[in-house]
């Protein structure tokens, strides 16, 4: 996948970076950990520090010094999940902050505004995620007006791509930009691409029809969302068995929001491409450690004294370095260490699962 | 200076590593920005996780995987600062731990044995650090107390410094511990030392008195405490000044718990060779920022769309990659990142700092 910073290998993790930031791990060693790209919440960029901000700095890579790739989500997920208060009508959603309450507005049009201010490589169509449960008359309802925002966000982003944020500011004054892959020295033909995403709720012919009525829309990728959103496991997989055989095989599908690590395993091997999840970072600050021996909660009493790494199959960085003692001790001890040291780790194991997929090893299930 | 670990340059900052992290700090990170010995706090390890521990993991260096060298100190100033309800003998300080109120008990003997435990290369003295003001008959008796116990620290750390933790864990059942030099390599004759402290307020013949009489004791090094506990900062250097020419020029001169940039300048100038302070990290985590022209608060709106970096005249890894706007930006989000990259770049400021000094390099005072 032929990007405008960088090149992706897939099947693809994508950590997420919220705010600018994958929380508790500085870039150089995402970098190192092999993060080849990483997802940005519009919802949250939008509110701070601002799309206007971020354009005025060059775009998000330049803003966070991220030279590799970006994905922005369009807002749709945060404003429906973070607001019990917001108002949709067929223009667009009406939502408040949960950081200060203020009264804001997101359409079609303004999601695609805000991510080209951002300068992500990949932006998502707005979308109305359903919620779960849904009966089959309001999933019809969801998708249908999902597939008319759909067109509006693909005919504005079209119109608008061109105005890239990193083509708008002078150089960096320091001698720091010169560093890696400064976004301003990106080409200027470079196009960022719009994917379009498939809803329906868990019903297998409004996801075919959804899938077929994006495919005609020609969206050079595509998403499946609205998934991991309550319902039981075994749906999620089923809805992914059967819509990707809608989705062109040429092109990159993405399933977001997932998953443990057994799951982004089965799916890659189902033929996903791209994933996302916030689970390996946040896990992590809360101490749930992923292993291939299982998931093990560092905080336990057993491990005060353990000798051993985290996971002895990792080569990760802090698998190399730390004893599973020293990191209940920095849990135990509140120490900020334990946020970056845990992520650093949870990261790798993802990544480093990615990437025996992509060198086609067998890679077996790793432990529930 | 020779220390079991490693061979320490002078003069030299040591940045404190509270419980066993350098706080928001992977430690190959504090090896790339060049540090040296890192100080331990003697009282915080013992209560948690426990000298005993410690003991049982190989040391303080193993149980953090540091190699470089570690200093501890007595344990004293937190008794004595942590503690309203603390009761002071003649045999010790009874106290109650900050974390859950439990009764304990250091003796000079029992601050050398748990030092001991932790494997550290430079122990302290055990010591009443005289609050201040104290009028000259509370210096005097203050003063008193701590000369015998650190006659009583000397004779037990002499009897039992040969009990070194690293000599008493098999190897690393992981790969991890044959990165850089394991503690357990260490030299069998390696041997920690144990440095004398001078007390007296701010009655310059009770710190002549002081440093004479610890002279007399042989200590390999001699640090002045009792000092940044409230009093004006000329006071301060007037104590140093007056001190210093009472302890030998060929063995290391120590100023704990200071200071501001300026200050570190100013008395490494003077002739101290070590000191320690927690201003660097701590003031990082508040946004705080030591800079060549000066300090900045990085949360200031001003530096919201500021493109250059913390500090122009600063080659650390934050300057070189990171922008003021990005770096107020994380601490406006509360992002764990600000703390780690705040404490990087502060790090860097006081060790390049002092790296100049030993470099002969002329070094203007930093602004204040």
């Amino acid at each position: 996948m032929t990007l405008p910073h960088t090149a992706v290998e897939t099947p693809v993790f994508m950590p997420v970076g919220t705010v600018a930031s994958v929380k508790a791990v500085p870039q150089h060693l995402l970098e190192e950990l092999g993060a080849q790209i990483i997802l940005g919440n519009t919802y949250h960029l939008y509110l701070r520090p601002g799309h206007e901000l971020i354009r005025r700095m060059g775009g998000l890579h330049r803003f966070m010094s991220w030279h590799r790739a970006i994905l922005t989500d369009s807002g749709g997920f945060q404003v429906f999940s973070l607001n019990e208060l917001r108002k949709v009508t067929e223009d667009g959603v009406e939502f408040r902050s949960h950081l200060d309450g203020g009264k804001h507005f997101f359409s079609p049009e303004h999601s695609m505004d805000v991510q080209i201010a951002l300068g992500s490589d990949i932006a998502m169509a707005f979308d109305e995620c359903t919620e779960y449960p849904a009966d089959y008359a309001r999933a019809r309802k969801s998708l249908d007006l999902t597939l008319r925002w759909a067109e509006r966000s693909k005919t504005h982003f079209d119109a608008h791509k061109h105005e890239r944020p990193w083509n708008q500011v002078p150089s960096h004054p320091s001698p720091a930009a010169q560093d890696g892959a400064p976004a301003s020295n990106m080409p200027p033909e470079a196009m960022p691409s719009l994917f379009g995403i498939v809803q329906g709720g868990m019903y297998k012919d409004l996801r075919r029809e959804a899938a077929e009525r994006l495919v005609e829309m020609d969206f050079p990728g595509y998403a499946i969302g609205g998934l991991s959103v309550g319902e039981p496991r075994e749906l999620t997989r089923e809805v992914i068995a059967e819509t990707l055989p809608y989705l062109p095989k040429d092109k990159p599908r993405y399933v977001m929001g997932v998953g443990y690590p057994d799951e982004i395993v089965e799916y890659a091997k189902m033929g996903v491409d791209m994933m996302d999840c916030v689970l390996p970072t946040r896990a992590a600050r809360h101490g749930l450690i992923f292993t291939s021996e299982g998931r093990l909660n560092i905080k336990n009493r057993r491990f005060a004294e353990d000798h051993g790494p985290l996971d002895p199959e990792c080569g990760c960085m802090v698998c190399q370095r730390y004893s599973r003692a020293y990191l209940r001790h920095l849990m135990a001890s509140q120490e900020p260490l334990a946020a970056v040291l845990n992520t650093l780790h949870n990261l790798a194991f993802y990544l480093n699962t990615m990437q025996r997929l992509r060198d086609r090893l067998d890679t077996p299930l790793p432990p529930e």
